[in-house]
């Protein structure tokens, strides 16, 4: 098989970036590691920044996202008892960003592929990427037969990242797929990560001293937007995923199982840290329960060779900002434009600033998510030193300053295009 | 003696206060243990906001702050060799700050209070506070021969703090003050602090893990405006005590002896960390070298039945935003008006309401000196994560953001009046 650009991954972005390269004319294979049912029931947050919708829109996948799609004009902050709305359109001159389901985004990318997109190839394991210094990169796959486990945790993935593959189905024999450009869009466990040479790249990463909590419950939401409590006792996050099902986060400690934490003690706790004036949270069934942990990673530079890394494969931010899908998607326009440029006109200096242009914007959502986590979280180990300047932060947000313009600009996100 | 409110230091705060109550027609008595000339000699930063600035000239203290003060709209951040200045005016509508070295606004004082003002008392040592928690305090005090001793230490004092008194000249017989208020004005190792039964309040402490070498050097300064610069190696500052006169400062390790940098090191050091463009750091000769570490506190509350505590007494902030003199001004504006409204209605309620009131303002202005301060430091160990951090943040607020308007409206401060 040959193709000019070679993307590893269908997530949203390696399907975002085949969409975007296939309206431009230029040619693309996607290759999955996981089948079809897997990629569409695997679950993540979903807080699409107004650059992300236009995009989505752009290309011909925003119909059902305009449908269905919940439009948040802001979110409240809560501390001591108190609710403090942000209203975003008021702070961004007129901006939203909209919740619908990073397993939605992928459903409605996958079909538009199917119906008239390059080839996108499921049960495609990648065992190597090579040559990716030479100009014929050469991707190894063996195609899988669909493994009939159902693999699907029910968790958000907030971390951003897919844990590393298990053993799958009988794999068919060896393929190779030659290409001009590879696009890693595989995630932080994926082959991409792995063919980059050792010491190509210098890996960031960063481990927070918490872990969060997730349940997803059969019950609609309490609020029609996101609550986000920075409590003494730790931070916690009302959500959702539609508008009959909730979302519901606490921060426990690193190592915290998720049985030593019943459905009522997870209810009781929201209900400490959420509370403000007489607001009321429902409670309902809890469907899944999990916990993840939260970390930073920034791969520098992006690229190696011939091999540009997109999403998770490049970044992982910590959840509280909701960036990391906003990132990818940041990401995959950007290298479009890029192979765009070249493809058009021969000439390779977008792709050379591929990185420098991504990273930028990544470096500052790892900023802000930062910001954010470390503002909403109790540390082990607080002071009434630490609570009494992370009460400052908020209340400064919360104030009619340019510090809540601040952080409605960097929720809501810069345009992408 | 008897007097309504005794105010314990005649640095700025206790001198202010003396002149807005005298104003109000409120009794006072101020004790300095420290000669006259000893108080005229302590030096000081001295960067006033507008606000500061206000309050002198409406006390009938500006006149000549407006002649010899040097009126700054802006300052630059300097990183990666390059120079960012944030004008003031245009992100906070108006707002300027001056420079005027606190031992000038000392003078001022001093001059207007023995012309007219309530009685001041050098040499007037506190040897306790008493009763506070009655209707009558008592403060015992000695009243000092002037020791002939010089001891200014030449520091600009930029952790806000006077090390703890020495020996001093012969004591006379021990004198009393009676009086119905005590306001603590006597910096972090006064009388007043130590006046404070133990559990009456709260101490909050951080220490820095880096201190400041400062040096005063007779060359005019290499520019207008203060330069503030986060380099890898460290932190740099490029300021001013008078037009003839730079003021500049390093971060170094703590335990750091002048000794350790001669002073061709320092200028060395200086023009690597404060680099940008042509721009060329003139030298001279260097008349003061000191260390001094950085550290962050507040007591609270703020008062302890009749003993109300301002400016060093109640708080120290990090150099980095020069927020001390304006903090302590913010402290005694609003302790004057709680007790000139005392005075005039009976109702103690804004004395009630002191310490809420001023700890809002003093725990933004930790919040701010803290940002500041790891905006520039690099912290020991620091790897590329944390660089990568940094330069980010400092880009977010070099460019055309709400973030500069957050730094620009922190950095210029609030009205106090």
């Amino acid at each position: 098989m040959r193709t000019t650009v070679a993307i590893i991954g269908a997530g949203p972005a390696g399907l975002l970036l085949a969409r975007l390269l296939h309206r431009a004319g230029v040619d693309c294979v996607v290759l999955e590691a996981r089948d079809r049912a897997y990629v569409e029931r695997r679950q993540r947050a979903g807080m699409l920044e107004q650059g992300a919708a236009d995009v989505l829109r752009e290309c011909g996948a925003g119909d059902r996202l305009d449908r269905e799609g919940l439009v948040h004009r802001g979110f409240e902050l809560r501390f001591e008892g108190e609710a403090h709305r942000v209203d975003l359109p008021s702070l961004t001159g007129g901006r939203t960003v909209t919740l619908y389901p990073q397993t939605e985004v992928v459903k409605d990318l996958i079909a538009l592929q199917l119906a008239d997109g390059p080839p996108l190839l499921f049960g495609a394991r990648v065992v190597a990427v090579e040559k990716t210094d030479g100009e014929q990169p050469l991707i190894r796959f063996v195609t899988e037969e669909p493994d009939g486990t159902d693999r699907t945790d029910g968790t958000d993935g907030t971390d951003g990242a897919e844990g590393p593959s298990g053993p799958a189905g009988p794999a068919g024999p060896e393929r190779t797929l030659e290409c001009e450009y590879v696009a890693g869009c595989d995630g932080s466990y994926g082959a991409s990560r792995r063919a980059l040479p050792p010491g190509a790249v210098r890996m960031h990463a960063r481990t927070y001293p918490y872990s969060w909590l997730g349940i997803l419950a059969d019950v609609a939401p309490s609020s029609d937007e996101l609550l986000l409590a920075g409590h003494e006792r730790g931070f916690a996050l009302h959500s959702m995923r539609t508008p009959a099902l909730s979302r519901l986060y606490i921060q426990v400690p690193n190592g915290t199982s998720p049985g030593d934490w019943p459905d009522d003690r997870i209810w009781d706790e929201l209900d400490v840290r959420l509370a403000a004036g007489g607001w009321r949270l429902q409670r309902g069934p809890v469907l899944t329960k999990s916990v993840s942990g939260l970390r930073s990673q920034v791969i520098e530079p992006m690229r190696h060779g011939r091999l540009l890394l997109a999403g998770d494969a490049a970044h992982i931010v910590p959840p509280s900002a909701a960036k990391g899908l906003n990132l990818a998607f940041g990401d995959v326009v950007t290298m479009a434009r890029a192979f765009t440029h070249w493809h058009r006109s021969g000439s390779t200096s977008l792709i050379d600033r591929y990185s420098d242009n991504c990273l930028r914007r990544v470096w500052q959502a790892q900023a802000f998510s930062h910001e954010m986590t470390t503002l909403l979280h109790t540390p082990p180990g607080a002071d009434a030193y630490d609570r009494a300047m992370q009460l400052t932060r908020l209340r400064r947000l919360t104030g009619p300053t340019a510090a809540a313009a601040e952080l409605a600009e960097n929720y809501a996100g810069a345009p992408l295009i």
